[in-house]
């Protein structure tokens, strides 16, 4: 998608061998790639967040396999690979999932093919990705369409929570696919985008985005959604999801569910857009099930920002020794959720119409 | 209330005539109090939240009107004062409330008299404020009893959104007075505090206030109270609340209406914490019938903190030129309140509960 007026994916390969991605812990105020050589940097990238987002955070890890090949083709420096990518972020299942694709392949073929395959296998994965997420945006913005709709003659509100858009994938990204696709449809239409502390991902990421395609959008604090759907001002709902669940319960970005309830008391419908790979077909009840990663408490009691003499600083918002926690995600049920939007199409968030669109993988 | 081992209330008066209030926005990183010497002092005081929360702001708002009789005791100085000083915070009902009773009572007082008066006056109101939170405090202490004998053996969870606590009132607060009563009985608690994002008052001022306190705590992303009460670890909320209405419709900090959602989806109770005089019995349906503030979106766009050179410094963490909403509080329909704690009792939130305890004012 568009940084000024210039079309970017978030990550690609460089002519030396190297892979280059988009620094995610500069935005918005400094537009910044950064260099991955080797699997310690992929490792790294997927750990400080220099890479973020479900997709995004897959394909990386294709690519540090990719790398960690290119060092050493060996089975046991895969193997090591493989472990050392998949802990970097042990709640993302598609990283999971594209780490054990890499391998499979890789240890199906001669070591000297491997370099070369698993370049390949990237770009590979990074294309899907691409294309899967467009179709998202595809079959996403029919629904934000029949919204419009039914109320002519104003925007349509839209309410999103955290980064689920193009800097979370490769392009277009998931939740925020539909509002791309609808925008160039010619839909008018106003993204209400959560802050979402403690990272900000909302306030930095999908903002710079939003910015970046010129589509109208209010930044508000995460206390906010619930007041606006009161009052008639959010039309629908869509956020993305880090893992799906056989029954549709969703695990996304921490204060996703409260904002399910708040659609569901005043009647928004709450959509949840997600690619296949991130469908978790073994497990059921998500609340019970999914493990919630906690990340450091400084991400609660500090915040990142642009100072008055422009340098980004860090400032600290509580009392020296007040101790603070920071659950990263959160579990939805599937009973809040209006539908899920993926690249087959949409569905109810239910084993029935999981099964429906993805019979092949149920 | 403590601060650093020694007591405070958090508005006094000095022996010069003047009045003296802690500087609440130099919290939690610089302890300093203000000396409001006039009716500007005082109108700047609330208008830019030096003074915050409803009973301290309506303390406030009575010593205003005493600096403004002790410059010109005239009528139309007293009329023209208390329509400045209301119009420095126009959602807070108990700013309203005591300018309404001081201006009856100087009014009908000889104009030589009025400098006394308003200053007996708006002590008195400072000391059945203090007397009411201890009250309320005595009153919701008991649920929180009740809570601990339910789960013998650990500390009782208890989560709180913003700051009702001292800071917002003259001494104990009113969400925090029940705490603060069930400490001193020997009751083992913990305190989850949202940190209340735009403003940061859960992660300033209810952290530092509790801190003075000695109580456990752990601050949290207003995003995680969901999260915590899908998974058993919150035993009961407690709020306070800027303004109710008859049928117990309850206006607080905007988010807590997302959290009594989550309370209602967990069967945890939600108790908001009020005195009688935030009740406001002319209102019905609370999110059709009450104002809600819009303050400065540069509360969502910036935030303040302690940067690491010692200095209290504001960030931006929004791109430059994404626009932000500053919706500053929010409305829970009293379906979703367990009970409201009141200086004269708890109460179901209805207006049968509330005319059973206040007879007199119904």
């Amino acid at each position: 998608m568009r940084i000024d007026s210039r079309h970017y994916r978030t990550i690609w390969e460089n002519a030396d061998g190297s892979v280059e991605a988009i620094d995610q812990t500069s935005l918005p105020h400094r537009f910044e790639t950064k260099r991955l050589a080797s699997l310690d940097d992929a490792v790294a990238a997927i750990a400080t967040m220099v890479v973020r987002g479900a997709p995004l955070i897959g394909v990386t890890g294709a690519y540090g396999l990719a790398l960690a090949a290119a060092a050493d083709p060996g089975d046991e420096a895969i193997e090591e690979a493989h472990s050392r990518l998949a802990a970097a972020r042990p709640t993302a299942v598609n990283l999971r999932w594209a780490l054990d694709r890499m391998r499979r392949l890789l240890l199906s073929a001669a070591p000297s093919d491997r370099r070369a395959l698993a370049f390949a296998e990237a770009a590979a994965i990074a294309d899907d990705d691409a294309l899967c997420c467009e179709s998202i945006g595809d079959h996403g913005a029919a629904l934000i369409c029949a919204a419009a709709a039914e109320h002519p003659g104003r925007p349509v509100n839209i309410l999103t929570h955290c980064n689920a858009g193009w800097l979370a994938a490769v392009d277009w990204g998931t939740a925020l696919a539909p509002i791309y696709k609808a925008a160039r449809d010619g839909i008018d239409l106003h993204v209400w985008v959560d802050e979402t502390r403690p990272r900000n991902q909302g306030a930095s990421l999908t903002a710079f985005e939003l910015s970046g395609e010129g589509i109208p959008h209010t930044v508000i604090a995460d206390n906010t959604g619930g007041h606006l759907m009161q009052h008639g001002l959010v039309d629908l709902c869509i956020v993305g999801s880090d893992r799906t669940t056989r029954i549709g319960d969703v695990c996304n970005k921490i204060g996703t569910y409260l904002k399910a309830l708040a659609a569901h008391d005043n009647g928004v419908p709450f959509y949840v857009a997600l690619p296949s790979s991130t469908i978790d077909w073994a497990m059921r009840d998500g609340v019970a099930e999914i493990p919630i990663e906690q990340r450091d408490a400084s991400e609660v009691t500090h915040i990142s920002g642009l100072a008055d003499n422009g340098a980004v600083t860090r400032v600290r918002v509580t009392p020296k020794g007040s101790p603070a926690a920071n659950y990263a995600f959160d579990v939805t049920p599937a009973r809040l959720v209006g539908a899920l939007i993926s690249e087959r199409g949409v569905c109810a968030a239910s084993e029935a119409g999981l099964r429906g669109l993805f019979p092949d993988l149920a």
